[in-house]
């Protein structure tokens, strides 16, 4: 089977939006086994969107449009599709129902532009959007099959692996692409390529290789085979990567960091609170993600300026005032009173230099220092002085995936100093 | 002045790598005036290659090839554009001769893969790579300019800007596209394409027209024309759409809204606190993304459970009993506790349900209330009710940005029910 996507907007032909949904798609068709043949991107321009339909429809098995069905004047999918069908639009009563439930619930008043979007070419269908308003179209022409997705990237991928996916995967045979990525944290790219580096050996099948995305360093493991050995092919090359990486590695494929760290306080029955400083808050954020986390993260504080760490943690101002605000001792004490304080098992303290400004040759943009109060003791608790580089957003994200990664490994009980490297 | 974007390679359609070159490209040709009417893509396949050329030839003015020219099995651009060109191949003894000279230079043998590397088709040209081996090609066909460049990002960036932006430059003879972006917070597509409807007609220069982008409805407003007048035809049509939308927009093109916030409290001379239960820390991270935000941002207060919130905001517990931890009356309580204790001029309370658990039908998931105390009066505080849509994730960016819109239209002196949309 062969594919064709084809992607709509003026954003993406000017370039200002980046076309991530294209290379997400292929990537879904790879491991279906189905072959992109080709990938096209228009701009909100009917005449454009037309042409590119019916020079797609009898060339290909599968056609897949993604964007263009929102409410507004440059949305013209729907009318596209239905021109290069050469049928009229129609109404579909089910999906005008369902947007009038939702407009309901969310008491908000529907314009008839929403009305608009339940809107479909005769011979279609509409499929459910179960993140957003505009319905997606199914429909067949000239022996292609025709799947139509909102750009909205989540309403596209949510709407893909509910509706499309489980088509495709029944009409596609024979040999499947798999892909199983294992993600780290606290280590640099090289570095975990150093350490597997006789296992990335160029066409090997299955391939492996090492991506970095925010920060986070993933082991991808591709393999290609039969269907029923795919598997079993992956699982054996994956077993010799843990193998390597051991507990650098947090989890696998979709799941987070801040996932991971919250099942594992759950599955402890444990609890968490966290004093910040430079991260602002974006530790209890992460903790705060997931469904479920109020059972274990119980309280943040974000202490930006000095008086309040003083004032809200009662830390004694003579600490701040003898090694500074960014330091191993204020940032012990952060974590040792927040977990008094919050009356939880862990506490994470954070202090540091985010930048631009505020670095001195002592104390340079990029040091951070993070604790772990734990309950072994009272006075159980590790510190780790962090040199990271890069702008102020990448300093508060490393620092605070570091806090995440350190409390993990505190929590399987292992010495963070014996697996990060230096 | 019309162009096609053709990138090759099976890393993009398999969806490996993200087409960022296109996007680049895209925003390139839109600075010079010229319109990107389609991209391609299509893998390493010479078939594949070849027909996507000879679709393109003689229906665009300029046709971009990136990708496909290194000296490996699976690079065909060079044989494909022969082909489509019916043009034989033949070798460029000055192309040779550099990659002679680049072999010396680096002290390696040169392989026969890489003496085919310096062939192009009879009537085309070579184009000399400054930051790699492969040369590019620039030539032309059935009244298409075909310019043809490396796929390695840098390789390609630098090829463009020295080679062939001069070029286009010169040909696109001073008509150039220009674009601004609006951003507004607050009111969600519909209701803002509503307001502008009148300025969204479809072929009209400049063009309006809006995008959505993590809860960021963003009207773009696009011009063509002579250099020394679409800067004024874009201010005239960005004129008329900040009358319709008024003090909705925060900002305009890249300045996002946790900046837009900061910058009218730092240029007030102005504090804020936060306290929040659902959002969990996200509304403190977003004040402080910003450098310099410790000069306004001072405390916040993750009180996720509801012992932290008396205990730490020295909420009385009756409060939680009798209306329930998700309250106009707590969340009320929240801000105007917060900016007490933190001394600041203005506090943001938050507390809500982001689901998935946790709703009721008097209480659904989704329901937040946010509050804003002020510095007015003692007694000076806004709440407001809002019913958010989506996941958990959703739920918590929107009711974060619904915060720093309700903190930013107090900053202004503006009341948001005579703003907001319902």
């Amino acid at each position: 089977m062969n594919a064709i996507i084809l992607s709509i907007g003026d954003e993406l032909t000017s370039g200002l939006t980046i076309n991530s949904n294209a290379a997400w798609l292929g990537q879904k068709l790879s491991a279906l086994g189905i072959h992109c043949r080709l990938q096209l991107t228009v701009g909100d321009d009917q005449a454009a969107i037309v042409s590119a339909i019916r020079q797609s429809i009898g060339t290909c098995d599968v056609l897949i449009i993604s964007g263009g069905l929102g409410p507004t004047e440059d949305d013209l999918t729907r009318g596209s599709l239905a021109q290069a069908m050469d049928e009229p639009l129609v109404q579909d009563q089910e999906a005008l129902r369902d947007l009038e439930a939702f407009f309901e619930r969310i008491k908000r008043k529907m314009t008839d532009n929403n009305r608009l979007q339940a809107m479909r070419p005769r011979s279609a269908a509409c499929v459910k959007n179960s993140c957003g308003t505009a319905p997606g179209i199914i429909a067949r022409c000239g022996g292609t099959h025709i799947f139509v997705m909102p750009g909205v990237p989540k309403e596209m991928k949510a709407m893909f692996e509910q509706a499309f996916q489980p088509l495709l995967q029944a009409a596609a045979e024979g040999v499947v692409r798999q892909i199983t990525r294992l993600n780290t944290c606290g280590a640099g790219e090289s570095w975990i390529g150093s350490q597997i580096a006789d296992l990335m050996q160029r066409g090997a099948n299955p391939a492996v290789g090492t991506t970095v995305h925010d920060g986070i360093v993933s082991v991808r493991i591709y393999a290609s085979g039969p269907r029923d050995q795919v598997a079993a092919m992956i699982a054996e090359k994956t077993a010799a990567v843990r193998q390597r990486l051991g507990a650098l590695i947090f989890s696998s494929d979709e799941i987070t960091l801040d996932a991971a760290v919250t099942h594992e306080l759950l599955q402890r029955h444990q609890s968490v609170a966290t004093a910040e400083s430079c991260t602002g808050g974006m530790v209890a954020m992460m903790l705060t993600n997931i469904p479920g986390s109020s059972h274990c993260f119980k309280q943040g504080w974000v202490t930006y300026s000095n008086e309040s760490k003083a004032a809200e943690l009662n830390m004694n101002p003579d600490l701040i005032k003898k090694f500074g605000a960014v330091s191993r001792e204020v940032a012990g004490a952060m974590a040792t009173l927040a977990r008094c304080a919050a009356r939880t098992t862990w506490a994470i303290g954070i202090t540091g230099i985010a930048g631009p400004d505020g670095g001195s040759p002592e104390k340079p943009v990029g040091l951070v220092y993070i604790s772990i109060a734990g309950p072994k003791s009272d006075d159980e608790l590790y510190i780790r002085t962090c040199h990271f580089s890069g702008d102020r957003q990448s300093i508060r994200l490393r620092s605070s995936q570091m806090a995440l990664t350190l409390l993990r490994l505190k929590l399987l009980g292992l010495d963070p100093d014996a697996i990060l490297p230096p």
